[in-house]
This record gives C-alpha cells, sequence and structure tokens, in this order.
C-alpha cells in the first residue's frame, strides 16, 4: 500500500483535474491555463489561473508539493521542533463576475515533520472551506452549510459544528468586526488520536475536497443569468476590498507563505481583479446591502 | 513658552489647513470633506477626505492628538515600558486620478511617554515622505530629493542621507524585491542628544511637513494636463496593487493602528479607490512601466 503521503498527493492532482474540467465547464468560455514552477529548496507545484470568463472574472486552483528545511519563522509559526518537512496541499479561490454569485475558497493540505535522521515524527491534515457573497441568498447559505455537514458527519457528528465555529473565528476581520462571509468549516492539526488514524483523517478531508465542485456548481447555476446594475458591482468591488484586508492583514497562509519566501504570484493569486475602496461606505438601512452585512458574523445556517 | 507638545498640536493643525487650501487649489473641483472623531480612551481626531476630483482621485489629511494608556502590543512594538503616552501627527495620502501624476504620502507625528505618576519620561519626533509615481519621470524624482535634502540640510548635512536610506528600507516590498516607489525620507525615534534639542527635532521635522505643499503642487502642475489612455490607467491599477500589498502586509502604522483598535476608515483612507490583481502582470522589456519596475530600489536621485 501507498503511504499517506502518496495517496494523498495523487489525490490532490486528481482533485485539481477534475475541478479545473468543472470549473471550466461552469464557465462555458474561459479556459485554465497552467504554470509549473520549482521551488528553491524542495518541490514545486502546478499553478492554473483562469480570467476573463462569462462566469469567473478571476480565478486559481493551486496544487504543490514541497519539501526541505523549515526557517526558524516557519518552525515558530507550526510550534514544530524539527526542521525537515513535507507539505502538499491544493487551494483554490474563485472571484466570479457577477455580484449575484459569491466568492469561494477552498484548501485542503498535509504535513510531515521528520527527525534529524530523516525519521517521520508526526503528520497531520488541515483545510477548509468558506463562503462570500456580495448579496445574501439565505437558501445557498443553508444549501452550503448542510453540504459541509454531510461531508464531515460521517467521520463524527461532532466535526461539523467544530470545524464551523473554527471558520467563523478564523476567517474574521477583527478590524471591521465582521466575518469575511457566511463561513464554511475549518480545520488543522489533525493528528492521529485513540480514535481516529491518518487514514480517517485523509477520508475526512478529501470528503470536504470532494464536495467543492458539487457545491459550487450548483451556486453557480442558480445565480449566472442573473441580471445586475453598475452600482451592485460597485458594491461587489468594495466588499472585495474587505477580502483583500482579510488575507493581506489576517491570513496566517498568507503570511507563512510571504515569510517563508513562497511564490508571491502563487500566493497572492487569491486576489480578486478589480476592488475599491471609498471611505466610510455604508449600505442604506433595509438595502439588500444592509441586508448581507448584518449577517457577517456567526449564524447557525444548518 | 508653549510646551514642545502645544507647540506641535498647533502646528498640525495649521499644516493641515494649509495643505487642504492648497490641495483644493491644485485640484480645481473637489473640496475635502471633514469628520471629527473621538476616541474611547483619549483624545480624537480631525479625518479630511476628498474624492472625484479632476486631479485627486481619492486624497485623506488627518490629524490625530491623543492619549492615554497604551496595551501590551502597543508597548512592545514600541519597545517602552511605560503605559502611558500622547501621540499627535498628521498624515497624508493622496492617489491622483491621472497614472502620470504619482501618489505620494507625508506623515509627521510627536510621542511623549510618562511614568506612574505621570512625569515625562521621553519624547520623540518621527515622519517622512515618499513618491510613488506610476511612470518615472526622472526631473521628477531629482527634485523631490532637492527639495527634501535642503529640507534636512540646515539640521546637519548627515541627516538626508541617513533618512533616505532609511526611506529605501522601510518603503519596500520584500516579497516583490522592489521598494514601493521612488523612496523619500524616513524617519524615527528623534530624540534629544548632545547636539540636538527637541526644539531642533521639531524644527526639522515641520521643514520636512512644510515642504510637502511646495514639492506636490508643482509636480501636479507638471503633469496634470497630459493626456493618457485606458491602458496606462490600468498599469496605474495594478501598481497601485502593490501599494495596498505594502499598506497591508508590512505598514508597522497600519499594523499599529489596526491592532490597537484605532479608527479603521481613518486608517486605511490610504488605499486607493480603485485596485487590480491580474496574474503574472509583466511589464514588456523597454516599455515606459519596465522602465519604472528597474528603478524601483535604492537610487541617488540627488
Amino acid at each position: 500500500m501507498n503511504s499517506i503521503k502518496d495517496q494523498f498527493i495523487k489525490y490532490i492532482h486528481a482533485l485539481q483535474d477534475q475541478i479545473c474540467s468543472g470549473l471550466e465547464a461552469s464557465d462555458g468560455s474561459a479556459t485554465f491555463e497552467e504554470d509549473n514552477w520549482e521551488r528553491d529548496g524542495g518541490g514545486g507545484g502546478r499553478t492554473r489561473v483562469i480570467a476573463g470568463g462569462d462566469v469567473i472574472e478571476k480565478g486559481g486552483v493551486n496544487t504543490s508539493v514541497v519539501f526541505g528545511k523549515l526557517g526558524g519563522m516557519a518552525m515558530k509559526q507550526l510550534k514544530v521542533d524539527y526542521e525537515d518537512f513535507f507539505a502538499c496541499g491544493l487551494s483554490l479561490v474563485i472571484h466570479p463576475k457577477s455580484p449575484m454569485i459569491p466568492t469561494i475558497h477552498m484548501n485542503v493540505r498535509y504535513f510531515e515533520i521528520y527527525d534529524e535522521k530523516g525519521e517521520y515524527v508526526n503528520g497531520w491534515f488541515g483545510g477548509g472551506t468558506d463562503l462570500t457573497p456580495y448579496y445574501l441568498d439565505k437558501a445557498d447559505a443553508k444549501f452550503f452549510h448542510t453540504s459541509l455537514k454531510a461531508a464531515c458527519d460521517p467521520f463524527g457528528e461532532e466535526l461539523y459544528p467544530e470545524y464551523k465555529d473554527k471558520c467563523d473565528k478564523y476567517f474574521y476581520n477583527s478590524h471591521r468586526g465582521e466575518t469575511r462571509g457566511i463561513g464554511g468549516v475549518f480545520f488543522d492539526y489533525l493528528k492521529p488520536t485513540a480514535e481516529k488514524t491518518s487514514e480517517d483523517w485523509m477520508q475526512m478531508t478529501q470528503s470536504v475536497g470532494d464536495s467543492f465542485l458539487p457545491i459550487y456548481s450548483k451556486i453557480i447555476a442558480t445565480h449566472k443569468s442573473k441580471t445586475y446594475t453598475p452600482v451592485q458591482k460597485v458594491w461587489q468591488e468594495i466588499r472585495r476590498g474587505r477580502y483583500v484586508e482579510f488575507n493581506l492583514l489576517h491570513d496566517r497562509g498568507t503570511h507563512f507563505g510571504i515569510k517563508t519566501n513562497g511564490r508571491t504570484e502563487s500566493i497572492l493569486m487569491s486576489l480578486p481583479p478589480t476592488v475599491r475602496w471609498e471611505y466610510m461606505n455604508e449600505p442604506e438601512p433595509g438595502s439588500r446591502e444592509a441586508e448581507l452585512v448584518e449577517h457577517l458574523k456567526a449564524v447557525d445556517w444548518v
């Protein structure tokens, strides 16, 4: 049998192919372009970007498989005592053209640490997904969360509530007092326990990864033919500014990548295509824009 | 005679008035709107913003006078042992509409720390200014740096080279391997020494503050009637993305403000109005866009 590591590498590459094909089908016009890159120090990645589509204004679906030595900063952030590491993962962010379709992020990853002799010390899975609408559709929110619950439940009914809570807390713009979007799930440091093997955690992580395409394809299909006004597009661009603020001010993944000399263009591929900042932009009370902002907090959507 | 503190508070308010009038005259169309705000814990500020002008697309000229207790995070960042503080300053960022006119930032500030009995422990001046062009005009760069040298030289000819070097190092997007713009001056922790009193440092800081309006008014006048293409506007928006990256990823002032629960809308007033991120945007070799990027490093402009 293949190691967990080998199985998960194979999985993320297959998932990348599946997701890119699925998104191209949903878009109907644009296609992904691929950039293969190598990392000084070990490994590399496959960055796939799509832009200017009928549905997707900008998006990226990246995989990377890297290994080597962690720097002191990275060891501190990961709270590990050894410098030899292996990491692989898939990370995606899709920014649709229409403000009627939410932005989505999804990520699955696996990490291993080795001692001075190169022996395995431990390994853990992590990942998550969250949805960032510009106009709230409560049916979408319920569908998104119900689907994630269904993906997690086979591995323990306690998982979804825990991961949902972690997501609300993690994707939080503290300086704005609001969540990035309507949440989802977030999990990290999933290591073997008395009840769960690495294999179990891998399957759980894959279950979340596999849920992405059916969820987002359905959300696109629901909203893709809706019309919108230039004013609604401006609102989307202002909200995209909050997305940028989160990713650059608060996101640990972005900071980790930047501080460890990751590939800047792959890390910042998550940033939206066109963005706006206006001083003191506040939606009118009672408007659909205000309705969205009122729901940017922990809400039980299931 | 008034204390240094009282004199500098008076100075920044007069400077704010003078700069806002001068910029309105340069713009010829838009005017500043004022927001007065109070800070929980002590003090407040006067935020003045301008938007949608013929010359200025978005800009802010803010003053604040705040005091009270520093939190642990702020004490650590400022490397001080006491929690009672006073701070006042003027901070401005101007984002012009035309990509032919550079963005500019300027800031002057004064800080005091007190012991448990409320006795003055020490005080220091800080500040700086830097210019961020979208198309390089070497005459502008030389004029900008020569003017700053002239502002600093009366207080010691060693100052400009030192502050210029600090500026190149501070306004640096390490993840891009480029400076934010073509530099300027940056100084901090200017405390009394054997040669210089607080009064001397105040005058030096004011000399830099006073230089802003004549410098920028001339730069605006030089370029305001130049035409530009939509493609050049897109280039400006992409470069504005780098400005956002610096302010949110690296700027200590922004992080300090966010972490100490500063007024978010005043802190992020520095962000540009419309911004773009494209994957792997690289200027064509030999183009004017490439010329700019080649000069985003420490250059001796004087």
